[in-house]
C-alpha cells in the first residue's frame, strides 16, 4: 500500500512543535504514504491533524489497551497494552523516521530505528548520530 | 476508518481451512471492513487473498524483523520482531476475531481475546467456551 | 542455578485452588527448584508464600511497572510493563509449567508452553490437550 | 532478595571495555547485589564472568528463544523471544543502571531508564543527559 512514515516526539509539545508537526503530517498525506505514530497528543496528534487535513490515512501504535485514549485523528489503531516495548514496534514498522523534538521516549525510538538502519530525520531534535539527516 | 476484523489460524492449514479462508476474506472486504492477522501463511494468506480479490484492505502484525517474510496480499505489515507475543496485539487490535482450524498459537488468541471480551466467531476451531459464536 | 518450575493461575482464587498452591509452593522450594510466576496474587501468591515458607527462591514477571503491586512473597522482581505480553515470558522461561485452575490468562499461557514443547502438569485446569500431565 | 544493578553494553566490547566489565561484576558482587543483563556477549558476558568468579548471582533477560545462546555464566535466564523489546525489561527491571561503552541497543536502554527516573552510572557511554552519573 506504499510507504510508511513514522513521526515520533513528544506528548508534551511546545506550539512550535506541533505547527511544524502539522506541516509535516500535510506533506506526508501529500506524498501519498502512510502516517504511523505512537497515537498519543502533542507532535504525535498535530500530525495526524495536519495528515487528515490533506486526505491521508493515520495508524497509531498504542501503549495503552483503550482505543477511547488515541488522539482522534487516528484512523488505525493496533492495540499493544505493552507501554513503552510498543516503541520498538512504531521505530521498525516505519521505512523512514521523522523526530521533532523529543524526551527520552523518543531518543529510544531513534535509538531503534538507527539500530535497524531505517532512516532518521531530525527536526530539532537528539544530536546522537551523523546518520540522522538535519 | 472502520470496523477491524481479526482472523486467526494455523500457518499449515488444510485445502478446505483455506477454502474457507479466503471466503472470510471476501466477505470481510464485502462489508467494508479491515483485515487484521499475523501475516504469515495458511488461514492468514488465504484470508488476505480473499479480501484483496473483493478490493478490501489488509493489515499483517509481524512476528518477525523482515516484510520480506508477509504474505503478498498485506497492505499495511506492522513489524513487531516480537515473536509470539505479536498474539497479544492481534487480540486487542480486533473488533472481532475468527478463528478458523488452528493449533497452540491460535488458543493464546482466543484466550486474549475472551479475556479483553472482544467476540470470538469459531469455525471448526478450539471448542474452550460458550461465549464462542459457531 | 537449576530449574524453573512456572506456576500459573488465576489471580482471583478460591480457597482450594491457593491451599493447592501453598503446598505446591512447598514442594517446588524443597526439590531445590527455581519458582517462578506472575507476581500477582491468587494462586501466584499463595504458591509463593508456599514457597518462601520452605526457604525456596521466587521469582516475577510482572505485568505492570510498579514493584510496589507485587505480592510480598517476590525474591526477583522482573518488570515489563507489557501487561498480558508478558504471559509469554512466564510460559517460555520456565523448565515446565504447573497449572492451578485458571482462566484466559491461564489459558494463553498453557498454550504458549505447549507451542515450545514445555511440559504443562494440570491441577483442575483447561483440559485443551492429551499433552498435560494430570 | 536485593538491589538489582542492570549492566548494559555492546555484544561486541573492546578489551578494555571487557576489563572493566568484569572489575564491575565483582563490585557487584561483593556489594550483594544480583546482576541483571541482556545476557548475551561482550560487555555482558564479561560482567556476568566478574560477578560469578566473586560468588554472584546473574540474571540474564534473553532477545530469543533458546537458553543455549545465552553466556554461560547466566544462572536465571528469563527468555523473553521479544527481540529489542526485551531492553526495556532490562531497564526497568534495574535498581541502577550501570552503561559500559555501546551502541544504538544501550543507548534505547539509557532512554528507558532515564524515562523510568532509574540512576544511571555512565562509564565511557553516551553522553545524553546531565542526569547520567560519571
Amino acid at each position: 500500500m506504499g510507504i510508511i512514515i513514522g513521526v515520533i516526539g513528544a506528548g508534551n509539545a511546545s506550539d512550535e512543535e506541533k505547527r511544524i508537526s502539522q506541516e509535516v503530517g500535510v506533506l506526508i498525506a501529500e506524498s501519498n504514504c502512510l502516517l504511523l505514530c505512537g497515537a498519543m497528543g502533542g507532535v504525535m496528534e498535530a500530525t495526524c491533524r495536519g495528515a487528515k487535513s490533506a486526505g491521508g490515512t493515520t495508524i497509531g501504535i498504542l501503549p495503552g489497551t483503550k482505543t477511547s485514549s488515541v488522539n482522534r485523528f487516528i484512523d488505525i489503531p493496533i492495540v499493544t497494552g505493552m507501554g513503552e516495548a510498543r516503541n520498538v514496534i512504531v521505530a521498525k514498522s516505519s521505512h523512514c523516521i521523522i523526530a521533532i523534538g523529543g524526551g527520552f521516549g523518543t531518543l529510544s525510538e531513534i535509538s531503534f530505528a538507527l539500530k535497524s538502519q531505517i532512516p532518521v530525520i531530525g527536526l530539532d531534535t537528539w544530536d546522537v548520530s551523523e546518520d540522522i539527516i538535519r
